[in-house]
């Protein structure tokens, strides 16, 4: 266990996703219940398409993050059930756009809707889902939270054009990667923490420290994907290995590398990356390249004080069985890696 | 001119919108500041591409109904400027992913967006832009012009995606078309007409009365479209004359055609329509059989039919300038297709 040992919850450290989730009671059924009812639609190709990404779906972290949130706080409304919702909602209608965007063939190991169902369903599926997050937020009657979640979701748009428009391009800095992935992913994870100390009425120093674990969350469980994209520090190649390689996506283990290049090593990413001409080897070369400059631990390494941010943002709160976990969250994001 | 007698003023006949964007002041000015304030990204292509679209933008006449509803109810806040701002976003959002789902290359006799900057693009601005016009109802203030609007963003999108599905069935009934389009454009009309006496807090049946006058317009204006895409009455082919036709789309004009259709007009219908295969005498050869059957008069006696019920349920607001422009603009929608 390569983790930070801020935790002091040994069975948290453990899987802090279950234990989040049995605190939460019956919150979290009940946020699947709401998804389950907003899928639905008397148009058959709806509840078909929304339930192979919803149901197949991934950990359910960001809307564990509301529950959890609102709980430590004390909430003791449904409110936050609804916003838990939204904030899946929109994740998954994002994840049907990108994978239209990226012209996927393979969303977490499996045969993408896009690639099941087309194009234009995955576009109007993935607007209706839109819809139906805003549905639920208004039902959790805050208008604040609406306030920061649709802010989240013209942010996360406007951080996918921007990645699109730098796709290919090596010269892109740390600093625009860094923005990408504050816009892309941080923005929805930070919205996601923020909203349950708007709904519980607390006050705004709780909600800036809400908002930056969030973010700072956000920002390591990206870094992790990407290094993970190379197989990670174990460079064990997982299912979805090597997906941004072939889309020619800039992520901070290229950028480290790049500035640390040959001229050999620059013109194998202008070749693979800026003009996408690539052949069954270039993926393992790539690994190589990335190792022999250390970037896939650097890029960890970023994943961890990033986690650590995330940690020490909690520090405002009381100590209890909630901060732990959420506290082990934070780690239990870059464990991944390992 | 073929229009409905009802208005009392003629110069309203003559040009309602501008009429109407007289009467409402600055109203509509402030609307294109908004929007132009809502295109705003440091990511220089979404204003870009917004502004391809909503500066060479059409009539207006979705937020125009929410601004012109709101002052003829006397609401003197400020709140209808933001939700007929939202609304023409939603529109805008829409018309983006709409070119991608039917691969359209012009809109409007222009290039498309996506035509010009790719679909990836297209899908990713009216993200934003819809996320935009989620941010622009929550200024407004009023949760319930929210569900609203979030609702009808939702039957929009499960218009398209059963308009989808219905693409070259010629079996489709005349049901199933209303169906599609209630959704897919009289709900927006509807909602742009609803929210106005929702923000004045004005009593149920005027809230009622305007949902019927915005969805009733809205179907007239649909089936107008559905005619003029075969050239309307005067078969003058315009720019945008046989989209549906090679888009293989089942609208009321051949629905009605097909009902009396004979052996060999059915076989053109399935050949052309359910296996798209055209050539280029077709589009004159569908409007010949169309005219035959008088499919393209009784779908504009519909579209009549639809304006005067819009017309009749302004009929519980006391008669003033207001009351007489929304009524001609029925008749104005409607008038479009002689």
């Amino acid at each position: 266990m390569n983790g930070l040992p801020l935790s002091d919850t040994p069975q948290a450290v453990a899987d802090p996703v279950s234990t989040l989730m049995a605190l939460a009671g019956d919150d979290m059924p009940r946020v699947e219940a709401l998804l389950n009812e907003r899928m639905a639609s008397p148009v058959a190709l709806i509840p078909e398409l929304a339930a192979w990404l919803v149901k197949a779906g991934g950990k359910r972290i960001r809307p564990l993050i509301t529950i959890a949130s609102a709980r430590m706080l004390g909430y003791e409304g449904e409110g936050h059930l609804a916003l838990a919702g939204a904030v899946e909602l929109i994740h998954t209608a994002t994840l049907l756009h990108d994978d239209v965007v990226d012209e996927s063939e393979l969303r977490r190991g499996k045969a993408s809707a896009n690639h099941i169902w087309g194009n234009p369903q995955s576009v109007l599926v993935g607007d209706f889902l839109f819809a139906q997050a805003f549905m639920l937020m208004v039902d959790s009657g805050s208008l604040d939270a609406l306030h920061v979640l649709s802010r989240a979701a013209a942010i996360i748009a406007e951080g996918e054009v921007r990645q699109l428009a730098l796709v290919g391009d090596i010269a892109v800095s740390r600093q625009s990667y860094m923005d990408v992935i504050d816009a892309k992913t941080a923005a929805l994870f930070a919205a996601a923490a923020q909203v349950s100390p708007i709904l519980a009425g607390r006050p705004k120093a709780e909600e800036d420290a809400l908002y930056t674990y969030g973010r700072e969350l956000g920002l390591a469980f990206q870094l992790v994907d990407d290094a993970l994209d190379y197989g990670g520090l174990a460079a064990l190649l997982g299912k979805n290995t090597g997906d941004d390689f072939r889309e020619g996506k800039i992520t901070l283990p290229v950028t480290l590398a790049l500035e640390k290049a040959s001229d050999e090593e620059r013109a194998f990413w202008t070749r693979t990356l800026g003009g996408k001409t690539q052949d069954e080897s270039d993926l393992d070369e790539a690994i190589t390249i990335l190792k022999r400059h250390g970037a896939l631990d650097e890029t960890l390494a970023q994943a961890r004080a990033h986690a650590a941010n995330a940690q020490s943002a909690l520090s405002i709160f009381p100590r209890n069985e909630w901060t732990a976990a959420l506290s082990a969250l934070a780690e239990f994001v870059v464990d991944r890696a390992y």
